[in-house]
């Protein structure tokens, strides 16, 4: 598959690149509002996987340009992007894209962070209410830790939570999850309980910040 | 110590109980608005205990005369009892008793649980303001699988999370949980970081619901 990884130059959308392009065959393309940033992020994320032994292609365009004929669409932006990014990319988008947003609304209080939804009542809510409506909208990626992800010689052993009104969009995700090693991917039912999976990315921080030694926490479900 | 667990004759009050009578030396005390009710509960504990050659005193009471002269008095009622409860109870409780909240508001959706708080902001808030000033509040034990804590041929292997804003109050309760074999602590912040841990309980729920095998899930941070 083409993924593209709108956001894709830093944070987590800079991980899942290197992971995706790492562990599977699907094809990695990087979007960000610059294009030059876009394909200088791209040769390094080359540069790196070729320092592993990996001879791949990854490609940098502007952000509508990255998500044009891509089979999914990873909305790696903050929060208070990524209902204008999707109108930006609206018109590239067909009724066979899978949108994914992994984004969290949060703010910055004494002791820590703490969960700032939209207006919508969650970011992927936000999402699906501004895409087109044949395209499916998933939440997914949400509470994985950027430095963990990004490093490939981290082993992850991390669960990700999928969540989302179709099912066959929702399969499709977790099979990109599980594409990468280490990560599971778990159902936490419909776009309803979305709020609840964007709620667990403030508290992985609070966590990193008031425990020694978990910087990089994350979380797994047994 | 003497725990109090108000509460304590269903749900995550009796995981509780047994697991502290069990893995413990502390005293524990069963408190229920039905005198005669706790004092049942209280001598089913016992007898379970005892079939497992543990011999120990379990008492039950009516919710104030339970926190009566409690070290730790738990809050293991729903969500919109606590604030009730804690008037009930407030002449019983002095500076250096420990009132925890266990407590998590939720709504039931279509295709799962969703987080809902008081206006306080979080249950563990509500608590705290209705509470006489002297006492520690402190929110823990929320993400606890009732029937997995209740069954004691099951190892937890499993973390809880506690916030609070009294830093000696939220390690004597971190400590109270690592009593508990399997169970381990971690502190989650201040008390304004409380809706985080809360907003766990429904997406805990909804995983269980949406995939297989995972009934009693719980959760632990790596």
């Amino acid at each position: 598959m083409r993924i593209a990884l709108l956001g894709g130059t830093g944070d987590i959308g800079e991980g899942l690149a290197l992971r995706w392009a790492y562990h599977t065959d699907h094809e990695v393309v990087i979007g960000s509002r610059d294009p030059e940033k876009a394909r200088t992020k791209a040769e390094e994320y080359e540069t790196e996987l070729d320092s592993r032994g990996l001879d791949v292609k990854i490609t940098g365009f502007e952000n509508a340009m990255a998500a044009d004929r891509a089979d999914v669409v990873v909305l790696a932006v903050p929060a208070y992007h990524a209902a204008d990014l999707v109108h930006e990319i609206a018109d590239r988008l067909d009724d066979d894209t899978l949108l994914v947003s992994p984004a969290v609304g949060m703010r910055k209080g004494e002791g820590g962070f703490q969960y700032n939804p939209p207006d919508a009542g969650s970011v992927t809510r936000l999402v699906a209410d501004a895409a087109p409506n044949e395209v499916a909208v998933v939440g997914a990626f949400h509470n994985l830790s950027a430095d963990r992800i990004a490093n490939l010689d981290v082993e992850l052993d991390l669960d990700t939570l999928v969540v989302g009104d179709d099912g066959d969009a929702k399969r499709n995700v977790s099979d990109l999850a599980a594409g990468i090693e280490g990560l599971r991917a778990l159902d936490a039912g419909p776009l309803a309980n979305a709020a609840e999976v964007e709620s667990l990315t403030p508290l992985l921080i609070n966590i990193a910040i008031h425990n020694d030694g978990m910087h990089d926490v994350g979380v797994t479900f047994e």
